[in-house]
Formats: C-alpha cells, sequence, structure tokens
C-alpha cells in the first residue's frame, strides 16, 4: 500500500488495535480509521472476570486506551460507537452508521481489516430475554454484572469452560452463593476429564454447586428470582444467570459483501491474513486459522492469536515483501480457579478419539520444583503423542503452582515438531525454588520412552476382571487411610521383591500407587521375574483421587 | 551387559545414584554396587545453602537416599565412606579402600560408572589451611558452615556466581554481615553484565557489601578474626569465609587410569556416555560434553546434565539397541536472591565476543503478567541469535517472577534450532495471572525481527558525540525525577510530531525511554520523517538502572 493510502479497521479490540498500531508504526503518514461499534476501545478483555471479583480494583486499568490516547500515541482516528453497515467491495467503501449521531456515511478505504470478534452464544431458549441473563464481553456487561452481583445473591453460571470458570470463581469471591451447570459430564471440558478432576475438587472446597450432564430447558421469571429449569427437570432459582457456554463469529457484514467463509461461519483468510477479496484482511475471533498441529483449518477464539494476527495483517499490508506468514494456532489455554491452575495446548484425547486419529499418552506427577524446598506442590502433567513418529500432539497440566511453565515449554516443543524422546534431555532452569533436577516434563518423556521401549504396559482403568491381582504398593498406613476404590493385595514397594510368593504368576497383575512412579517401578520388578503386569499410569492422582497424596499427612 | 554380571559405580550423588537407580529397573538380576567417598549417597547437594540460611528447616530432608533405603528400594549395594584407589582396566576391576574398617580390597566389574564429581577449587593461596575458611560440596561441609555462622558473624563470600550469591543470600538471611567478592566486574559473570545488575541492587538493598574487581591475596590469621587480603591491598575481617570460585573435576583415578581426558581434565565420553575404555562409563560433573549451541566440546557441572547421563549410562549397559544418546547441554542455570532471579540459557554476548563469533541481540522489559492483574512486576528478556540465519544462541532473564518460566521456554526453543522468527508466533497460556497476549518473549521475537527488518537500529550505549541529539521520550515528570545520566531533549513521545522542529534534521537522533518501548515507537516516528535515529534498546531499565521505572511512582 503506498503512503498516503486508506486503512479502515472495523473493530478496535484486541486485533483491531494491534493491526492498527503496527500500521502506524510502519507507515506514519496512512489515513488510519478504526471503527468500533462499542463505545470502548482496546480494552482489556480478559480481564473483565477479575474487575467483577474486586481482584482488579479499578476499572480504568482495563480501559487500556482510549480514542484520545490513540490519537496522541500513534494518531489513529478511532470512532467509537460506530457500526459498519455494509462493504462496497467493487467501490472499495464502507457504510458506517454513527450511533451517538444517526448520521450514516461511506468512507473509502484502499485496505480493509475486519476484526469484529465473536459475540457470546445466547440460545433462543424460552425466557432468554429476561434482564437478569448476562452474557460477558465488553465493559458494559461487566457493569450491568457488578450491579446486578451483590454478596449473598444466588448466581448460576451455565458452561463451565474457561470463561464460565472464571465468572463462578470471580461471583463467589464476591460472596454470592453460585451453581456452575454443565452439558458436558465435566467441568472444563477443554481438557480430559481426569485432567479436570482437580478443578472440579477446587470448585467444591469453595461450595461452588456443580451440576454436570445438563442443559437450559427454559427461564421462568418468578416473583424474586429467575428460575432456570434444566433438561432433566431440574431447577435452581437465581438472582442472575451468566451464559459463557461459548461464542459465534460476528460474521455478517463479511458474509453481506460475499467473502469466502468456513464451515461455522469464520471468515476464510490466507496466511497473510487475506480474506478471499485481496485488498480486505481478517483477524481475530471471527477468521478460520489453521491448526498448528495437524494443519487442518480451525477457529481458536483468544486474545493472543488476535492480537499476533492483527500484527501479520499490518505488515503485509505495509511490507509485503518482509512480512512473515501467521504459523497458525494451537489453542494453548489455561485456567485458575482459586488456588488450582488447569490448561491444555495442543490436541486433546476426547478430540483425537472423535478424529480417529492414531495417539498414545502418558500421565506423570511430581512437584512443582524441588520436594525438600518449602512450598512444593504436585503438579499431574498428561503428553499426547504420535505412535508411529513420537511426535507431540498435545499436553495437559493441572496443579497449584507452574502450570503456566509447562504448558508454554510443551507449547514450545509441539511448535518445534519435537518428539516425546526430546522431552528426555530438555535442560531448564535448576535450582531449588524453582525446579528439580529431572523436571516433571523430563520425566513425561522418561516415561513415554519406556512405554515406546515396551519397558511398561501402562493402564488408566481399575480391572473388572477378577483374575487380575491389584497390587497397591503404597505404605500400608496410606493404603489403608485412602483405599483405592477396588479389591487389592497390599505389598508395599521395598517389601515386594521379598513377597513375590504372595502373587500368582498365571494371572495378570496391575500395579497401583498414589503418583505412577512406584508402581512402575514396581511393574519393572514383576515384569522381569516373569509376571504379565501393567502399571496404573499417572497413579490414584491422575485417575481415581486428584488429592490423593503420596504420603501420609502430618497428624 | 548380561543380566548376572556386575555393575560397578564410583560416587553416589547425583549421576551415579540416577545410573544405578535406571539400572536396576531396567535388569533385576545385576549385582550393582555403589562406592561413595563420602558418608552420604544421593543427597540433595542443590539444597545445601538453603539449610545454611535456614529456608529448609531439616537436614534430613536433604538426605534424600540413604543406603538401607536404597538396598529396600533398589536392591542396590551402597559403601559408603569407600574410596576408589585404582583402575585395573585389564583385569577389570578396582581397589577399593574402606574408608571406617581400613580394609582395602579388588571388586571385579562387567562395566564401571565413574561419577566422580568436582571439587570446589581451594588454590593454594597463604594462609588457605585456616579452619575458618569453607567450602560448600556436602552435608558435613554444611554443617560445618551452619556451626560456624551465628548471627551477627562477619562472613566474607570470595565468588559471586551461582552458588556465592546462594551463599551470600543465605548468610545475610541468618543475620550475618556478609561481603561478596568477585574478580570480575560485576556479580554473577555467567550473565552479560547489565543483566546482573538488578542482582547487584537487590544485594545492595540486602546490605550485603560488594567488592568487585578485586581477588584474594592472602588469609591473614588474627586473635578474633581471619583477615582476607585481597589483590589491591584491601582487607576485610571475616568470623567466616566461603570459597565459591568454581570447581574442578575429580579425575585423577580415571587419569591414572589411562582414560582420555579433555583440555581441562575432564573425562572425555561419546554420545552413550562411553569413555575411552568401551566397558567404562561416566558422567556428571567430571565429564566433558557437546556444547548444544556449537556442538563444541564443554563441561558444565549442574544438577540436571548429571542425573540424566547417568540414565543415559545406564541404558546404553543394559540396553544398547535402544539407548538414545546425551544430545549434549545447554548450560541453562538460574539463580534467587532475596526477591529476585536472574538466569542464562546457551551463550552470552561475553563468550561469542571472546571466541569472535558474529552475532546480534535485543533486550526488551515487559511485566510477568498482564499489567492490569494485580503483582505485575517487571522482567528483562535479553535474546542473541546468529545474524545469518537468525537462529538463537542463547537468552538471559532477569527480574522478580516468571524468570524461570521464559529462560524454560527459550532453552526449548535453542534446542530446537529456532529462529527469532519462531518467537513471534509462539503461543503460551495465557490468563491474566500466568501472562500476557503478547508475551515478553513474542516481544522479544518482534523487537529482533525488527532489527533484521531494518526497521530501527539500535544502540546499547549513550553516545559520546554531542553531535547526538538524545531525545528522552518519557513523561516530563519521570525524565525529571528519575534523569538519564547524560545531556537530553525531554519531548514525551505524544509531543514528538508536533515538535519535530525542535531537532536537528542534520544530527543524528538516539530516543530513550524507560523500557525501550516507546523510544522504539519515537525511532519510527523519526526515521520516517528523515532522521538518521536508534533507539536505546532495553531503555534505561537495561543499560542504566536495573530499577528504573516506566510511569512515576504512586506518591
Amino acid at each position: 500500500m503506498s503512503s498516503s493510502q486508506k486503512l479502515l479497521v472495523i473493530g478496535g479490540v484486541a486485533a483491531g488495535a494491534s493491526c492498527a498500531a503496527r500500521a502506524r508504526r510502519l507507515c506514519e503518514s496512512a489515513e488510519i480509521l478504526i471503527v468500533e461499534r462499542g463505545p470502548d476501545v482496546s480494552f482489556a478483555n480478559c480481564g473483565l472476570p477479575y474487575f467483577i471479583g474486586g481482584e482488579i480494583g479499578s476499572r480504568e486499568l482495563l480501559a487500556v486506551q482510549t480514542p484520545a490516547s490513540l490519537k496522541s500515541l500513534l494518531n489513529l482516528d478511532v470512532r467509537t460507537r460506530c457500526e459498519a453497515l455494509r462493504i462496497d467491495r467493487a467501490g472499495k467503501r464502507v457504510e458506517i452508521h454513527d450511533l451517538e449521531s444517526g448520521l450514516i456515511e461511506w468512507r473509502a478505504y484502499d485496505k480493509l481489516l475486519l476484526a469484529p470478534g465473536a459475540s457470546p452464544l445466547r440460545p433462543d431458549f424460552p425466557g432468554i430475554a429476561d434482564e437478569r441473563i448476562f452474557t460477558l464481553r465488553n465493559l458494559q456487561d461487566m457493569d450491568r454484572i457488578v450491579a446486578a452481583s451483590g454478596s449473598g445473591k444466588r448466581a448460576v453460571v451455565i458452561g463451565a469452560g474457561f470463561i464460565g470458570l472464571e465468572m463462578a470463581e470471580q461471583l463467589r469471591r464476591k460472596g454470592l452463593s453460585v451453581r456452575l451447570v454443565e452439558l458436558q459430564p465435566q467441568v472444563l471440558p477443554q481438557l480430559d476429564a481426569a485432567m479436570a478432576a482437580l478443578l472440579e475438587s477446587e470448585l467444591h472446597r469453595h461450595e461452588i454447586a456443580i451440576t454436570l450432564r445438563e442443559g437450559v430447558a427454559r427461564f421462568e421469571p418468578r416473583a424474586d428470582s429467575l428460575r432456570c429449569h434444566l433438561t432433566s427437570g431440574k431447577h435452581f432459582d437465581a438472582d442472575l444467570v451468566v451464559l459463557s457456554i461459548g461464542v459465534k463469529p460476528d460474521t455478517e457484514l463479511a458474509r453481506a459483501a460475499g467473502l469466502k467463509l468456513g464451515a461455522r461461519g469464520h471468515i476464510v483468510v490466507d496466511e497473510f491474513q487475506r480474506t478471499s477479496d485481496p485488498d480486505i484482511y481478517a483477524a481475530g475471533d471471527a477468521v478460520e486459522t489453521l491448526d498448528r498441529v495437524t494443519g487442518d483449518r480451525t477457529a481458536v477464539p483468544l486474545g493472543g492469536p488476535a492480537n499476533r494476527q492483527g500484527r501479520v495483517a499490518a505488515d503485509h499490508i505495509f511490507m509485503p515483501d518482509k512480512a512473515k506468514p501467521y504459523p497458525g494456532s494451537l489453542g494453548t489455554a489455561i485456567v485458575r480457579a482459586f488456588d488450582v491452575a488447569a490448561g491444555i495446548t495442543g490436541w486433546n484425547e476426547k478430540r483425537l478419539i472423535a478424529a480417529g486419529r492414531p495417539y498414545a499418552t502418558v500421565t506423570v506427577n511430581d512437584n512443582q520444583h524441588a520436594s525438600y524446598y518449602p512450598g512444593a506442590k504436585p503438579l499431574t502433567l498428561k503428553i499426547i503423542w504420535d505412535p508411529e513418529s513420537g511426535r507431540l500432539l498435545g499436553a495437559q497440566a493441572s496443579g497449584f503452582e507452574g502450570i503456566d511453565k509447562r504448558l508454554d515449554v510443551l507449547a514450545t516443543a509441539i511448535t518445534a515438531g519435537m518428539s516425546v524422546e526430546d522431552l528426555c534431555h530438555l535442560e531448564f532452569a535448576y535450582a531449588p525454588p524453582f525446579g528439580s533436577a529431572k523436571d516433571v516434563i523430563n520425566l513425561a518423556g522418561f516415561a513415554a520412552c519406556n512405554r515406546r521401549d515396551a519397558l511398561v504396559s501402562h493402564s488408566t482403568v481399575l480391572p473388572d476382571d477378577p483374575r487380575v491381582q491389584v497390587v497397591d504398593v503404597r505404605p500400608k498406613a496410606l493404603a489403608e487411610a485412602f483405599p483405592a476404590p477396588c479389591k487389592v493385595i497390599n505389598i508395599p514397594f521395598p517389601t515386594l521383591r521379598a513377597n513375590l510368593n504372595k502373587l500368582d504368576r498365571n494371572r495378570p497383575v496391575l500395579t497401583l500407587c498414589a503418583f505412577g512412579k512406584m508402581s512402575y517401578f514396581a511393574a519393572r520388578v514383576l515384569a522381569q521375574h516373569g509376571f504379565t503386569v501393567s502399571s496404573f499410569s499417572g497413579g490414584l492422582k491422575a485417575n481415581v483421587d486428584p488429592r490423593s497424596p503420596a504420603r501420609m499427612p502430618a497428624p
């Protein structure tokens, strides 16, 4: 684009603001106009729940930029409360409706960026129009929820994904009684069920009621409450309801303009964020992008990708010879609820099963740093790989501290095309307050290689078959205080070699322990003594009770 | 090795214990003997300083395993207080001296692992034999330092590397007055000087006295102190002195046996940890390994590599067909002193200069997580790359939180052979408590690409040339309260476009600010208006004052 031309940006939050800012750094002389339907630009949308709960004390902190600050810092022309009505592609102009003045006018562009984002889903349930039903997209939604959510009130949060969990936590912190309703049989359905169990137990610990496998049937306004009727016939009375069941891309404008859309209505773009019209770019929650693991088309409505896509579009508009392609998204995401964090990068097991793709997986437990250093807390890490090549496909982590670190490293490893073997020798920054000489990521690599080298068979289910001898190798006191939920023979690991005669060599053995480490040691002993044995991978902690202790708690 | 054969391990701490434990999991029937000169095996040597300062409250926590526990868990035969005197390679036996009983006997091996470790350097300074001079290698050294280091005493720590810094911090925490003496012109010489500046200021803040560019000349015992005379003639009186000036590999046994040693006395091994004798392996601080960045031979005395090398040796001994090579070390390391952490992975700039290798570098600053979320704290990240290929060569980070995370990601990126361009689109786990939509690692990638794309010129020194116009683009109040250490023209960034006439287009400009972000923005504006301009990369924070604020502190 020549330096005196016009860039028009529709949508001024993450992708739009990033594109405009980068555009100005690349070109002082371009006319850059941002048109934003809402009253705010470039606000911190990921921070909204934290203001509702009071963790973020000042609303001003969330309004990162204003039209005036963008004018003075970047010489951008920002029009808030202005809606783009239609795109005239042939005439390279957009019809814009100023919602304040009522004025409607055409604005010309040389290049257009669409960054309309995505709207919270608000299905057509009977009673959905009730003003006590909220969704959360912008500062005004936030203000309304704040006004409605006094301490002691009853909130029902529908949808236990990332935003639903943040909302449930924050409303509970604020003193409301909170019920979380989720259609899937687990909270945080983006993760495999076992990896979300600690999060669920943390919500229970903070007295958030959880109703799983239930959807909304209808809402019934009553004298002093809004009654939420669920598909099973159950109902709950609420003072406010927060709907957080997903988003849909705001792509009516693009559709009306005849731009190519994907199967689920997202704008199709190339690696430089160009739509099917070479003068129109798109970025953020409204676009389809590439899955970085498989190369398939996908949509990832997250702030990081949105910001970086906006930047790629600006690069391609103003320096096409130097612009680097957007390489696709992994869907790396994390949520914190109270003391627990959980997250994912790449593919999960459920999705691989649904896609019919082959995979293998191990789950390991360790502390976030040296166990002898104060504050050591357990975390659980699950990795998934391609069984043929060993290449990583995804990872999930859950625990109290250091979850983001492990996800970030594994996102980097997946991006690099690393295999599970490569994880064994990643060399991390180690001192006792920060890690362990063998980090849990190294351990996951070791465990995966042990499996690939056929040193151990894994199981993640307790056997139905009564022929299987389940050997609990934990210390006797621990095995008695926190019993496994099945019939076991307790042979503490240090006594195993002396007690092989207690086991029948003609029947299979499953070894189990709290974390899956001693059971692996035991499986190695038994395998070498001629037993057919598998180890309960990830132990009781990853499969049965996410708070299963590895040793007796201090009295 | 056949299953009934003998593995003899010399040294039972990190590499030796790891090798023996892995060996047992691979082979139930082998005879495995560990010979350890000291009284303890498999103790937590990285935890020793933290016990001295009282952060770790129980000595038992550091004695991870005992001969009895290794016998019961792993059926290992562990002989502590036994010293290997010589190796008879032809006879495949080792002569062992039991330091308790005085008995000397030969023990046969089929495979031998040497894991002797490294000893703290204790140069032959006059007065070095004084019993108030300590080094720290094992639990007994630790006990002696604990006994000598009552609150109120005067400690001099010689050497400000990782261990020296940990010792200085811990002794100070315990209430001693502490002086740190370092031969180099900076603390933590493993980092480039500017990246160690925050650490140095944190030590000052905690009243640790620091003497740089000084070595020890001699020690003089006096009536109630040990006087440390330095090379400059200065002297300090101490109640105890801790020497932490490095280590040397304990390889006399290997040398006497005729094994091939490297230039600095380390045992030379191949990728499976085999020495020049195919039946003798070596691992840990005593060996040479490969530099993972360059492929050169190097020695990296760290716990992580030691543990993993021991494991590789066991794999190659017991399942040579499946063993994977040890891929080399990066030298990833971190230290915490009080509230500050700093660390490195890969090569630093000093080392690249000394080696005459071409490189480029940028330094960026940001908070560890969303700045609007409570607890945001600044961190500084420096990356170094090959200017031709863009491939990462090293990274350093310094700050308060999240330092380990960035180093771990960058260690993974370097291992993967990633370029600075790849950093732009790493997709991290983002929610406001954990990160930012654009993480500081992404920002480092952006900054590096901007440099490679010739969008900006960087400078890390303030100009001597009076022709250069230094433009401080910080807000006026900040520029006045925290002035740059040179003559500047203060033009706050939002007013820059309106004040271009204050600058002479015929003279070069250097833009500066606190963090290096606004100065980059300003450089882009000026460059496009025809100025010859460079930006002060990393800002005042990375180059002048590590605590330089980006905004006025609250009154």
